[in-house]
C-alpha cells in the first residue's frame, strides 16, 4: 500500500506543478498516470511543438515545459506509479480514500486530487481478432521501458510521431526494427521523416508501407505477424518477431472515474470554482482539464492556479488544527524534502566607509 | 482623448499579462500607473530577488520576469501613461468609461480593468516644511528620466537599494553626486553596497552619513538643501544643488480607487470569482493581488488566470454579437498586431523511400 498525503491522479502539467505548491505545505505527493511518462497532453500530443501562452514564456516547446516543471518540482521527491489507470475509488470510516490501479496498485491517502485531463490516455489498438491474447506477451501500445526491446526483433505500426520516433529510437537498441504503415507518405516532424528516412536507405530500419498487420500467432508469446499487402499481388508477408507495437494514437477517455459518483457535465467533473475546487465528494478535489466550472478555461495557465488554491483548502483538510501562515517563496525560500533549500540572496547591511 | 478597447489600471505582472491575453482576442490595451516604470511591486520592490513559484520556472528574478512578460506582449502594443494615478472614473451613457488621471490624462474605453496591485505606489516624502514648493522643481521622489540630470548636481537621501544603485548610476550622467544617508550602515544588495563603496573611495559619490536634509531653498525652483548632521559638533553643511532626490520607498496605498462605488473588503476589490472577476460595476474588472474572495492568494500565478478568464468575458461585453471560438496558441499561433506571426513548424506529409 502506498501512502501519501495528496494523491494526485493524472501527471500532466496540472498534477505535476501540484506537488511544488503541496510542497511549500510540507505535503508530500503520490502521482498515477496511465502513461508511461509524466507531462500529460503535453508529453504525449506536442511534446515539439511550442507554446506562446505560458505566461512570461513568449515560446516554451510543451517538453521543455514538462522538464521545467519536473525541476521546479524536484525538491519535493514526488513518486509516481505510472502506465496504470486508477480504477476505484473507496472512501473508508475515517474519511480518508484508498485508490486502486487495474493493475491493482492501491494507494491511501486523506486528499484525492484528480488531475486526469482529457481523461487516461487509452491506445487505440488495430483490429487483430486475437491480439489481447498476446498483449504483455509480445504485444504492447507503448513503450515504457526500451530496455526490453535490446537485441530482439521489433515491428512498429504506424504512420505519425510516435511511430518514426520510436522506429529512429530503437534501431540503437534492437537486433532488428520494421515499420509497418498503412500509407506512403508519413505525417510528422520534418527531422523526424528525415532521420527515418535516412535509416530505411541504410537498412536499418525495413520499410513496409501500404501494408497492414493483419495477423499474431505464437505459442503463448508471439513468435510472428502476419503483413497484408495493399497490392495483392505481393500478397502476404509473415515476419518472425519478438514483439509488435502498434502506435496508432493514444486517446484520452475520462473512464473509470466516470463512475465514482462524482457529478460530471460534459465529460468533465463540477467544481466549487468560488471556493476550493472541490467536488461532491469532500476530499476530492479535481483541477486543470477535467474540471468544469463556469467561464473554464482549458488551458495550462487554469490547472496551475487552481492547483495553488486547492492546496491551501487540501491543508486545511489534512491539518484541521494549524494555521498556515502563506509566505512568499522571495521571502521564505524554498525547503525541499530532499534537504535541499533554495533561498534569496540577504541584504547586507554595512557601512561604505 | 486616449481611446482604447481594454483601459488597465496597472502594469504589474497582472497588467502586463492581460495585455497578452487580450491581443488573442484581438483587444488593444492601454495602461496607466503611477510609477514610471512597468512591472509593479515586482519592479519596485524586488526586481534582483528570485522568485521560485512561478510554473515552470524553477526560479526566476523578478526584474526578469517582468522583461519576459514585456517580450511577450511586445507583439500586441500597448501603450502606457506613466508616471501618472488614475484618479476618477465616470461612466458614460452609452455604457463606456472615462478615467482621468493627476495630470489629467484622460482615457475612454469599454472596458476598464483594475490590476492595482496594492495600491498606486506613492513616495515616502521626508517631512520638511517647504518641499512641496519644489516638487517638479528640482524636488523629485523618483527618477523618471535619468537624462534630465545629466550635468546637474545632484543629492540623494535614503539608505536602500533604490538610493544606492541610482547614486551609482548618476555618476556617470550627473555632474555632481551627493548622498545623504541617516546611518552609517546602508541596507542592499551586497554588490550594490560594494560598488557605492568603491565609488565613494574614488570622490565620485560625496557621502554624507549619519545627516539628514532638514531643509530646501530657492527662488521658483530649488538651488540648496540644509545638511542637518548627527554629531551637533559636525552642526549643518548647506549644499548648492540642482536636484534633491529623497528616495526613501514608496509605498502602496488603494488610493483614489477607494472612492469610485467599488465594494471593498479588507483594502481589496470584491469581485465575483465564480465567473468574470467583475466588481460590483458592470464593465469594471479587477484582478490580481487587488482583488478579494473566498480562498485568494495574492501571488502572481493568481493574476495571470485571472487575466485569463477575464478577457473571455471583456470580449463578450465589447463583441455582444461575436461568439469566440478559443483556439490553442500552438494550434492557431499568435498574430501581433505589429503584422508579426509566429506559429508551430507545420507537420510535414511525406514518404520515405
Ligand atoms: C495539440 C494541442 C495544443 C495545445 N496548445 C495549448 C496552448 O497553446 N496553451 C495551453 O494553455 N494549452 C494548450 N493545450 C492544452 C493543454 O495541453 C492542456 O490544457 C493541459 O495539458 C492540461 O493539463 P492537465 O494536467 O490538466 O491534463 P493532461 O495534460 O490531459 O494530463 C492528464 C493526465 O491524467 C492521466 N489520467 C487521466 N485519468 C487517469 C486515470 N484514471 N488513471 C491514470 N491516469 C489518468 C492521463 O493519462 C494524462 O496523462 C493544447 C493541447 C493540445 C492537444
Ligand atoms: C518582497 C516581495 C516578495 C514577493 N514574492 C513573491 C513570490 O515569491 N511569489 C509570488 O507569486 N508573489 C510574490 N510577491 C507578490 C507579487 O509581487 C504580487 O502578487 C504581484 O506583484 C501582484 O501583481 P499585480 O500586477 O496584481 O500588482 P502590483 O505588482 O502591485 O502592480 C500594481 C500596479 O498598479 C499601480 N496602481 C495602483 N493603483 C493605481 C492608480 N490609481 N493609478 C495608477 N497606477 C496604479 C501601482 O503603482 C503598481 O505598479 C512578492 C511581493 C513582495 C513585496
Amino acid at each position: 500500500m502506498i501512502k501519501t498525503d495528496i494523491l494526485i491522479i493524472g501527471a500532466g502539467p496540472t498534477g505535476l506543478f501540484t506537488v511544488f505548491e503541496a510542497g511549500l505545505l510540507k505535503l508530500k505527493c503520490h502521482l498515477i498516470d496511465a502513461l508511461p511518462q509524466p507531462g500529460g497532453q503535453c508529453s504525449e500530443i506536442y511534446p515539439k511543438k511550442p507554446i506562446y501562452d505560458i505566461p512570461a514564456f513568449p515560446e516554451i516547446l510543451a517538453g521543455d515545459l514538462v522538464s521545467n516543471l519536473l525541476e521546479q518540482i524536484k525538491p519535493f521527491e514526488p513518486s509516481f506509479t505510472l502506465g496504470e489507470r486508477a480504477e476505484t475509488l473507496e472512501k473508508l470510516e475515517d474519511g480518508t480514500f484508498i485508490v486502486t490501479t487495474n493493475k491493482e496498485t492501491k494507494h491511501h491517502a486523506p486528499v484525492v486530487v484528480i488531475a486526469g485531463g482529457l481523461g487516461s490516455f487509452e491506445p487505440r489498438k488495430p483490429l487483430i481478432p486475437n491480439i489481447a491474447n498476446f498483449e504483455d506477451a509480445g504485444v504492447a501500445y507503448m513503450i515504457k521501458d526500451p530496455e526490453i526491446y535490446r537485441n530482439k526483433r521489433v515491428v512498429i505500426a504506424g504512420g505519425g510521431d510516435s511511430a518514426l520516433d520510436w522506429a529512429i529510437f530503437l534501431t540503437d537498441v534492437a537486433s532488428e526494427v520494421s515499420l509497418v504503415h498503412r500509407r506512403k507518405e508519413f505525417r510528422g516532424a520534418l527531422d523526424s521523416v528525415e532521420k527515418a528516412s535516412e535509416l530505411a536507405k541504410l537498412g536499418k530500419v525495413r520499410l513496409f508501407t501500404e501494408a497492414e498487420v493483419v495477423g499474431v500467432e505464437g505459442n503463448k508469446v508471439l513468435e510472428a505477424v502476419t503483413i497484408r499487402h495493399n497490392d495483392k499481388a505481393k500478397g502476404e508477408t509473415v515476419l518472425d518477431v519478438d514483439y509488435f507495437i502498434p502506435l496508432f494514437g493514444l486517446s484520452p477517455k475520462l473512464g473509470p472515474i466516470g463512475n465514482w459518483g462524482l457529478e460530471i457535465q460534459r465529460n468533465a467533473i463540477k467544481v466549487n470554482n468560488a471556493k476550493d475546487y472541490q467536488t461532491n465528494i469532500p476530499g476530492v478535489y479535481a483541477i486543470g482539464d477535467v474540471n468544469t466550472y463556469e467561464g473554464k478555461l482549458k488551458l495550462i495557465l487554469s490547472g496551475f492556479h487552481e492547483a495553488a488554491v486547492m492546496c491551501q483548502f487540501a491543508y486545511q483538510r489534512i491539518n484541521p488544527n494549524k494555521k498556515y501562515v502563506m509566505k512568499y517563496t522571495t521571502v521564505g525560500g524554498v525547503e525541499g524534502f530532499d534537504g535541499s533549500k533554495k533561498e534569496a540572496k540577504k541584504e547586507v547591511v554595512q557601512s561604505i566607509v
